[in-house]
């Protein structure tokens, strides 16, 4: 074996040293653990589906991204999002679901993109969605920034803003105005208004065709600040002759009132007009998400109330809405922003250490009896003397070692020490076991 | 839209519906929960690697069945297995890691075999593995069927049997009675005594060119019987003149009294001779698993110990012991023989019943009162009566239900009902959570 293949994996695919990973996988347990609380199920498709099924939708950009390719006689692709795979299982199995049908699905997705800073090829997505049968309760549309209220606050990564729309709210303003072929065209130039100020978005508004009647009432409507109360009560004074404008806001404020009543403080969620989201996809509320110390990630959580889940695969009329966190993406961010760090490279909390090979049996009951008391435990045979055993236990960054010599073995007890004060008492295995427990 | 695409997918990919998606992830979380506690760090690899990598070692069958395809200009395949994976990881990062590093993958692998009962094309492997840095401990050996053994105890699926060999006991005896080369043929022919016979396994072996001592003794190694102590004396008093077989006898023994320190039943682990796992990796130790009850089953565990992990990547030497629960088959297998029976539908334990639209604001904040007592609960809006109601929860297999109507509102209590007795009392919220919570 002298050619030796270089280890290396592709650009775009995230890899974690052992620190990273536990620190990852606390994070995606909090997510699940909020998700399944508020009751939603697990759900886990197949990696791999027929490219004719998981395409049937797709076109363009997306398909260009997806990993395509044949075994034997059958056309296969990687599932590049958690809602396709959704929407054909719910299709494929509507007879054996309970509706309304929560579930929530934290797996990987794939996409070939040219890998660029913060752009993966195989991330993870966690998804939520509640699927209705024929109609779908509002009151949905408010369970989803509750479930996200939760889970950031559970995060613990500073401050953060849920914000709402309507798309009726937009397809009705925009219609009203007589610009609704370029509501895409209309949203970009308004985002840019904090880049490039209020006068040269009404330029280009106008260099779009905008007449200036309707420049001056799209200003008015973005330019539309203040509470969630005052802003609603703008909304409806702007004069807006739109039964679907009208239809929005009546949606938005309902779903206001559902969001508090979910506990979710105020400061939390707010109406922002200018969010969109997928143009063609979403029918009624919209969500994004913004860390407000950190607002150059971008939405950290997005999503939406769709009118149809499954109309590629079946007549039933499903609607639903949902939310996705991308957090392959957001875990990269937040590490490079030093929001988060890591702690321990070892989930072991107890390392019990045996002065020499007369205590190895020992050591190991030892271990076990600890482990049978909830505490992650290990032994280290390793090193030759105690500063090398102690050392081991220092470069892993393990809170308590658990001495084991010669004396110990006769008299039943160990050498409990802890390794961030430097403390060292002599204590009964589960006393030992208690103390390592109680300090969290 | 008319012309609907079929919601299916590929034969041979396992999808659950949620009562059994919820059994497979507790499953799933006791395998991880055990790894973990016993130090194994989380491990997550890339699904898609370069070709030239993941393939470095593979070849004939292995090679056929991988998914491989072509993205730009990268050659790339789908993992196969979470083994090559880890020795390209540890190859690659191995200045980073700390020794012995032990670390656990719960993902799917990927293998486009034909598909038929009890094959999957995508399942889920749970693997261990602890790597040494040029040499590692032999009690390690014995940390696999400590944990194996915790694992089947805390999944309460019946009795089980963690047999074990050694390859140099193997290799040594057949180089000592003149037939290494036919050691897999030999092996192979041994397997189907139960089956064919005594006599004609000797047949067999005769007629392969073993000559009648060798096939005496061959007879005579398999014939050992009896407890493990009895096995062992019984195997150092055949005469076999091998360095090899002596060492390999000698690592089994310790590697025994190793397990019986980790505190393992002596019912739980046996001695079988038989037991060759792969011809060309393992070269220690080797396990293999089997429910006691459900021998047709075959092994529901494997794994051993080999000399070098990444040999193909590096120079350093990396020898290492592990072991992989197969759990999509093992999954199937247990359900396909009722050995497992799926429960609840849905993971919420209480769902509170708005009686009318008044009740919303109450049952939400109701909801969100128990959950935050750690109960997993959901407001059903649905349902035209309280009949309708009852009806969705008994459906979804929800123990409680916490009906909210005008006077639970007004009195601050809510009407809690056991699905199972048809108990109803009036309580506080507080009580509620705490009645439910206690009932596990």
């Amino acid at each position: 074996m002298n050619n030796k293949v270089t280890p290396k994996i592709l650009p775009g695919f995230m890899e974690l040293l052992p620190d990273e990973q536990i620190l990852f996988n606390k994070i995606k347990d909090t997510i699940r653990e909020v998700y399944e609380s508020f009751g939603f199920l697990p759900l886990d498709t197949a990696t791999i589906e027929y490219s004719e099924v998981l395409l049937a939708k797709a076109g363009g950009e997306t398909e260009k991204q997806i990993y395509h390719f044949n075994k034997g006689d059958n056309d296969l692709s990687l599932r590049f999002d958690l809602t396709v795979p959704l929407a054909r299982y719910v299709a494929q199995h509507a007879n054996d679901l309970v509706f309304p049908f929560k579930r929530y699905q934290i797996s990987k997705v794939f996409r070939g993109e040219r890998p660029q800073k913060g752009r993966f090829r195989e991330f993870y997505q966690c998804d939520i969605d509640i699927i209705g049968n024929e109609s779908l309760n509002l009151v949905y549309d408010a369970e989803m920034p509750a479930v996200i209220y939760n889970v950031f606050k559970k995060l613990e990564i500073g401050s953060f803003t849920i914000k709402l729309n309507n798309r009726k709210i937009l397809n009705g303003f925009f219609e009203a105005i007589g610009l609704k072929e370029q509501t895409a065209e209309v949203l970009r130039i308004i985002d840019k208004i904090e880049k490039i100020g209020e006068e040269n978005v009404k330029a280009e508004l106008l260099k779009l065709g905008a007449d200036s009647g309707a420049v001056d009432k799209i200003m008015d409507f973005v330019g539309t600040k203040g509470t969630n109360a005052e802003k609603l009560e703008r909304l409806k004074n702007l004069g807006v002759e739109s039964e679907k404008y009208n239809e929005g806001i009546e949606e938005l404020e309902k779903v206001l009132s559902y969001i508090r009543m979910f506990g979710v403080e105020e400061e939390a969620f707010q109406i922002e007009l200018t969010i969109a989201r997928g143009l063609d996809y979403y029918t009624g509320t919209v969500y994004e998400t913004v860390l407000n110390d950190y607002p150059s990630l971008g939405s950290v959580c997005s999503g939406g109330r769709y009118e149809n889940l499954a109309e590629y695969y079946t007549k039933q009329k499903l609607p639903g809405v949902g939310v996705s966190i991308g957090l392959t993406r957001l875990f990269s961010q937040l590490r490079e922003n030093k929001i988060i760090e890591t702690g321990s490279k070892t989930l072991v909390k107890a390392l019990v250490l045996p002065v020499d090979e007369s205590c190895v049996e020992v050591s190991i009951k030892t271990a076990g009896l600890i482990r049978n008391k909830g505490v992650v435990s290990d032994v280290y045979y390793g090193g030759k003397g105690m500063k090398q055993k102690m050392k081991y236990a220092n470069r892993c960054g393990i809170p308590y070692v658990v001495i084991i010599g010669e004396n110990e073995v006769k008299e039943g007890v160990v050498a409990l020490k802890n390794m961030n004060t430097g403390e060292q008492q002599t204590v009964s295995v589960k006393e030992a076991a208690g103390i390592i427990k109680g300090d969290k």
